[in-house]
């Protein structure tokens, strides 16, 4: 019998639909799941797809199954069951095998498992998976990280599964051990960055000028065909405009506004603390679904604060829809720009040597952040790979120069209103702390220098690090 | 020869200073340093204060010196140092003996040195101590976590030794193994948050109101005098009045913009991750640290992007800066609510059952950020240790509701004005993100489940978790 191109272990969801894809584009591929019904009912289920998969029963028939050296795909449930699965394969393993951790992992975890096997004869991929149940089945966005060598074992499969955006497969090699999981993480963490940006929008569509579900489904209808065409922006009008079908009204006007979260934004935010890097528009985002889960708190407050009263609707209503266009534009090239900074940074740290241009291009299709505006990005990067930050690129710089002004428009509104614009209003005070030469931190540093004799840099270059302060450190001299 | 009461390692300047401060309060201090020579000259310049300082040379000198259960101060360099000088110490040490760490140490190491020594004869003390080098020497704010049995050791010193607000000692025994060093933490982060929202309003003041150092200086110094009464106000005032002893210019017009940082507003930041807590005050202020420090970048980035033309300075100044102050107020209490909602949250976490009340009440005097509104803080607290968030409790929802008018004006100016106020603005969206009961993440919840069948709950309770998304999760028909 042939032996199969790879194996898969972990039929769940996401395991199923990986796999289905795999033999869809012709690849053959063993299969093997804890439990051997699930394997048999997921063979029995894969219809003509049958003749491209090799169920398995035992770890000894699934191994034997895969041509050496065997690329392995654990799509399980991330953390510890990730090691123990790699403890039981390892004895049946041998010469170049790669064990390939398709799940969520941390990326801390990765490099970890990585390097375990770096003295040793197998390897291992740490490899993001973006699109959901659906990316699975039809086409991901997938990033790998682990040896070049061990890349060039899958790269011909993952490339055959991967979405395609005009042809060019959203699939890449970006890095060693963790490379990978790292660049799924700030991919992440983005999206949570340009969901938050969009429900503020929506908010101030609903609070502010009163629209309603359908109303402001026009509205994103509309910027769909715009610049700020993305999935994201077409599934926002989509569930903008679903019925619920047992009360008729607006499904999401019937949902409950506590947002879930499952920690990939959360480690965003941690790297880009680790990474030393500003990253406020993602904070701001993995803050308001905390603030949203805290629910009867909320309750609790505006019973007791009450709710500052909103400004009039602007009455050039239409003026006001599209400086929301164009705030909503520049608010996400911050929260990308701050994202593909984190990248930067971690790639020295390291030592991965990121390719930024790919990591936009392979976005632009299969995951949840796709987009138009990804295209733009790829462009920039490639046009120069290493700028200091997105926004200073020719491109990026134009936009924000076009866009800024409704951004300051929209977030005065905003604020003024009491609606909440948290991730708006970060990626504009990055804009305007990141543009500004003369920041005012020398207060702090002369603070700094005042109560800690911190010592500090002068304007002049003259090497004097300590302020006059009279009679020196004098915190109690009250 | 009398024992000594306690005993320190590591005459550095904070080391020395303590010292000298737990000598002069009349406590007998044994003193040890890996260097004699340092030993000897502190003890040398130790002058009236000699008779209760017992230098020793060695450590079994040392040991010996102190009355059992020894209570030990080590304050070196934080990190391994901590380590391997816990190891020289052990096999010193005997029955009850209580190993301090009085540096600036993560509160995850004070946890595992803590457990290290919890099946033995010794215990381990992490103190956070705040107040620079002159707290140390004349009165610093003290955060103690350990067993409640050695904190009886060491009470009757530490409270000689910490600063006095109205006679109250700032010293307290805040719960077991990292509650100290956790709390310390969590105030430099606030103190973060605190001078950020300063710099802020002097950036307001200076760039946009076109003030000069000095008559800056005036404003705070007025501001001084009434509700922001603080250490931190005061001495803005005296670095903006210092004048440059080489140029005769304002030293603060002289001091590079760039502001350093040592980490525990990062450690902040990230346990308020790890903690599922939105502290957006302290994250924008990391992140302005951050940007501030990237100065090339930033020169750059106004030379591609400009400036944005800053609207014309308020007609009634005097209002405007009236607002400032209130500005400053209301941005402050967002900042110190997020800071104390962390700690409850890690109270939670780790067991500590933190008092809050007793810790806005050590934080009065002696520390950074002590202040009259810290003695408002503690009231509140004493009234209800328990409720959800300071900003609901009825002095502070007061102050709230008298002060987020100006809050809003000063921001939306800023935001048109093209002037970065990032923690300003984030405690603003903290407010109106925290008392809006129906925000907008229903959207979130939309777009979740459409793209990953995540789930949401409704708002009529009824148990049907998805969407009528049509054909599905069709994230790839296009």
């Amino acid at each position: 019998m042939e032996q199969a191109e790879i194996g898969l272990i972990g039929l769940g969801v996401m395991g199923s639909n990986l796999a289905l894809n795999i033999a869809e584009k012709g690849n053959k591929i063993a299969v093997f799941n804890r439990t051997p019904e699930v394997t048999k009912k997921f063979y029995a289920d894969a219809g003509e797809l049958q003749g491209q998969i090799i169920p398995c029963e035992t770890i000894e028939d699934f191994i034997a199954a895969i041509r050496p050296p065997r690329p392995i795909i654990i799509m399980i449930k991330a953390g510890e069951p990730v090691d123990q699965q790699m403890e039981l394969l390892k004895p049946h393993l041998e010469n170049g095998d790669i064990m390939i951790d398709a799940g969520n992992a941390n990326f801390r975890d990765t490099i970890r498992r990585f390097d375990t096997l770096k003295d040793t004869d197998l390897t291992f991929i740490g490899m993001g998976v973006s699109g959901g149940e659906e990316g699975a089945r039809h086409g991901p966005s997938i990033m790998v990280g682990g040896t070049e060598d061990s890349w060039k074992r899958v790269e011909k499969v993952l490339t055959s599964i991967a979405a395609k955006y005009d042809n060019d497969p959203c699939v890449a090699w970006l890095g060693t051990d963790g490379a990978g999981h790292f660049v799924k993480t700030i991919h992440n963490g983005i999206e949570y960055a340009d969901m938050q940006m969009i429900a503020e929008i929506y908010g101030i569509l609903r609070d502010g000028l009163k629209l309603n579900a359908t109303e402001i489904a026009e509205v994103f209808g509309t910027w769909k065909k715009g610049r700020l065409n993305s999935y994201l922006i077409e599934i926002t009008e989509k569930v903008l405009r679903a019925a619920d079908p047992i009360t008729g009204k607006p499904m999401v006007d019937l949902i409950l506004d506590k947002a879930g979260q499952k920690g990939t934004g959360k480690w965003s935010v941690i790297e880009a603390q680790n990474m030393g890097v500003a990253a406020t528009a993602i904070e701001a985002a993995v803050a308001a679904r905390i603030l949203s889960s805290q629910k009867s708190e909320r309750e609790s407050a505006e019973s007791i604060l009450g709710l500052p009263k909103a400004l009039a609707a602007p009455t050039d209503r239409q003026a006001f829809i599209d400086d929301l266009e164009n705030a909503l534009l520049a608010a996400k090239i911050g929260a990308y720009a701050q994202g593909f900074a984190v990248m930067a940074a971690a790639s020295k740290e390291f030592g991965w040597d990121l390719p930024m241009p790919t990591i936009a291009r392979i976005w632009r299709d299969g995951c949840i952040i796709r987009s138009q505006f990804l295209d733009e990005i790829t462009s920039a990067f490639t046009q120069d790979p290493h700028v200091a930050n997105l926004i200073v690129t020719p491109a990026f710089s134009q936009m924000v120069k076009d866009t800024d002004a409704p951004l300051r428009h929209v977030v005065s509104y905003a604020v003024l209103s009491g609606l909440p614009v948290p991730a708006l209003a970060s990626a504009l005070g990055y804009f305007d702390a990141y543009r500004r030469a003369r920041g005012s931190a020398n207060l702090i540093q002369a603070q700094r220098d005042f109560f800690g004799a911190h010592g500090f840099e002068r304007t002049d270059g003259v090497d004097k690090p300590h302020g006059p302060w009279g009679s020196g450190l004098d915190i109690f001299s009250k």
